[in-house]
């Protein structure tokens, strides 16, 4: 059969690993396509010292590729939302079935690419913008296609994975660990991306529309960072038999769907709670299945490569058919329809358990002021640790509550924080038994 | 859309699963695969008390599906080697897609089931005979097709892991868990094919084939089962930092591939060590992606009823396009010709490192006596262990290899038992520490 030619866009990290994996597997690559997928350009801005581009077109104007009759297939592997947005969109126009791995696009622009590639009958896939290497689009998208999914969870940005790994693996500090990371190129310069969950909450965006068959709707989801954890925090976790972690969490309700990316305590025998470093998992929840997890490299030249010449594939397979795009793009065909009615959550909305923190002044009473507003929240207890202080001083406070709506927590950490004996902010860090529930 | 008409043979706990979450979730279904997925007939030799078959056509003859024209897909669940074999052949040869969760068929027959369905231009789908409702079949064929796949390792045998859980968390000896096992339902009372590797090495032969893109050879598969391991293994495992797991392992080497399922000694630290219970896992390493890993129900109505479902979405998906079947049924075009050329190796060839335990009569220079023949098969020890015993008792010694070859493993143990010195038989371990290598 005829090749598929693919068109790289951006030779950096992911397109010179991209470049390499379908060059050194090309044998076994056509050996599952059924044909050879060959590279017939390449469009970057400068050259990749690594990668040998001998034989291959190279232009410095990518929109030259999205335009070349020759190709069928563009691989979009600069990143950003705005050039990134306008090259898809041209080469869709074009007629050329697309593969990214851009989670900001997708997340963003997804919902306007999508429509657009449906009109014209191409693919536009993105197995690589989650969770780098781990087939988790195509597991959630088709493998767990007979479930109802009920929630995910995942670890889905490394760098803050590495943090945690770190801080709690040796006692240290958040920025003490973020500069090391920094100096090993685990993190940005800038790491708000990372750290604050923006990149995280790009990812699970795209997971829970897969689920769930919505909207992709990034502006709705909650994020908090990593940036408040303290290293006490992680050593009252871990006492209390937790590992903290910074998961995206989506789950379905009846009256909508939670999406928020946090620092999350959660049962240290979890599966989750053992995925250590730079790598990700995702726990998810099917009706019939149960719980399920998928594990690996989340970022990386070749481990994002692997998910793209995974795409790759699955055009090649596709291009031959009458049927242009056999599986929606988020799962599920109809997606602006009522049955996409389900909201996603305010935050106040979600239920679930805390852990907090407070720093109390050592007087007699302080803890029965505390848990006299947390049952006027209805908020009930599970467990309290109180160390002894020396007279005078402050002492930290920790709590384990059951769950309950973050509506009556926020109430009720005005009131903790609005008390005398209570000095400073309420550290709040949400707790998921991730159990069958 | 015209519906996907199904028909059900077999209607036990997997066939009822199948009904129940066709029918649940018919909705959703539908949505995904862009037509209705509808239970046309069903053959079964009994009714399911737990399944209403209200409106469905229900004969018991089996036969008489496989030959219904209104039928698109068959779906065998009856189990068994020959009665499915005619079965399926009976509806590949009537035009029909397949879906089964069969593994003791595909590992013995699916080389000829295959062959026919490829002539007839059908699809057989198979992703519920391995691990259940893990997607794993979809992972390694589809969302790995990039990677050259270099080894595997997985506990794809919920029995087995039950009673090694239960074996270690408790201290307690094999014959105990397993009659306990049995009691609850997690064992059959003929325990053979699960406890003995039978029921993991046709799971693990269908795996490598898709790994590797080599024939199915359940007949040269290496099967070593859990019954000979003792809680004293379990213990001193523990105290050099692993678990015993019974796993199903395949690597690719340059001579050949390693097909085999034992006990397995791995490092605690890795995840698949913390797989408790009836649950499964298949850790997979592939060239461009990195250690991955699977996890989730390998056995249960609903978890296979999950992976049943799946396939038949991807033949609904299929069944209207030209191209009759798009992934090859064992991940590569062409698993007969030189490019598969590469042999199972014999045990004997394979390379691992392993746990010995001898019960030595305590005299001076038996550690000696035991080095010496060790060093002679120039097999280098990284532990031992050695108890104090009182005089004259026999006193276990506990030995931790490096790497070596089975067949000079297989020498010095021949040795190791003709000493006067050690009595009884030697117990022997594999170890495999699956970091990256």
């Amino acid at each position: 059969m005829d090749p598929v030619r693919v068109g790289i866009c951006g030779l950096g990290t992911v397109g010179g690993g991209t470049f390499d994996v379908l060059t050194r597997n090309a044998d076994e690559i056509a050996r599952r396509a059924g044909r050879p997928i060959v590279i017939e350009q390449v469009g970057a801005r400068r050259d990749n010292p690594d990668c040998d581009t001998t034989g291959v077109k190279v232009t410095r104007d990518i929109f030259e590729v999205a335009r070349n009759p020759d190709i069928d297939v563009l691989v979009e592997l600069i990143g950003g939302y705005d050039v990134a947005r306008e090259l898809v969109m041209t080469a869709i126009e074009n007629g050329k079935h697309v593969v990214t791995a851009n989670k900001a696009l997708i997340a963003v622009h997804g919902n306007e690419i999508f429509h657009a590639a449906h009109k014209k009958g191409v693919i536009v896939a993105f197995e690589a913008a989650v969770a780098g290497g781990i087939p988790v689009i195509k597991s959630l998208r088709e493998g767990l296609g007979g479930n109802r999914i009920q929630w995910l969870a995942g670890i889905i940005n490394g760098t803050g994975n590495y943090i945690l790994t770190h801080m709690r693996d040796e006692g240290r500090a958040f920025d003490d660990v973020l500069a090391e990371a920094q100096a090993l190129g685990y993190a940005e310069a800038d790491p708000t991306f990372d750290v604050e969950g923006i990149d995280a909450a790009h990812k699970l965006t795209i997971l829970a529309s897969i689920a769930y068959g919505v909207p992709l709707q990034f502006d709705r989801a909650y994020t908090e960072g990593i940036a408040r954890i303290t290293a006490e925090d992680v050593e009252q976790a871990d006492n209390l038999g937790y590992t903290i972690k910074h998961l995206g969490i989506t789950r379905r309700g009846d009256n909508g769907i939670e999406l928020r990316v946090h620092p999350t305590l959660i049962p240290k025998e979890r599966l989750l709670a053992n995925v250590h470093g730079v790598k990700n998992a995702i726990a998810v929840m099917g009706d019939a299945v149960g719980p399920t997890l998928y594990y690996g490299a989340g970022a990386g030249a070749e481990p994002t490569a692997s998910a793209v010449v995974a795409d790759l594939l699955d055009v090649a397979r596709n291009i031959a058919t009458a049927h242009r795009y056999l599986v929606p793009y988020l799962a599920f065909s109809g997606i602006n329809d009522e049955a996409n009615a389900l909201p996603i959550l305010p935050m106040e909305e979600i239920v679930t358990a805390y852990y907090l923190r407070l720093l109390a002044v050592d007087r007699p009473g302080v803890l029965a002021r505390v848990a006299t507003i947390l049952a006027e929240q209805s908020i009930s207890i599970e467990a309290i640790i109180q160390k002894e202080a020396t007279e005078g001083e402050l002492v930290p406070i920790i709590l384990l509550t059951h769950r309950t709506r973050e509506q009556h927590m926020n109430d009720a950490i005005r009131q903790l924080e609005s008390l005398a004996d209570i000095a400073g902010p309420v550290t709040r860090i949400r707790v998921e038994s991730l159990d069958e529930q």
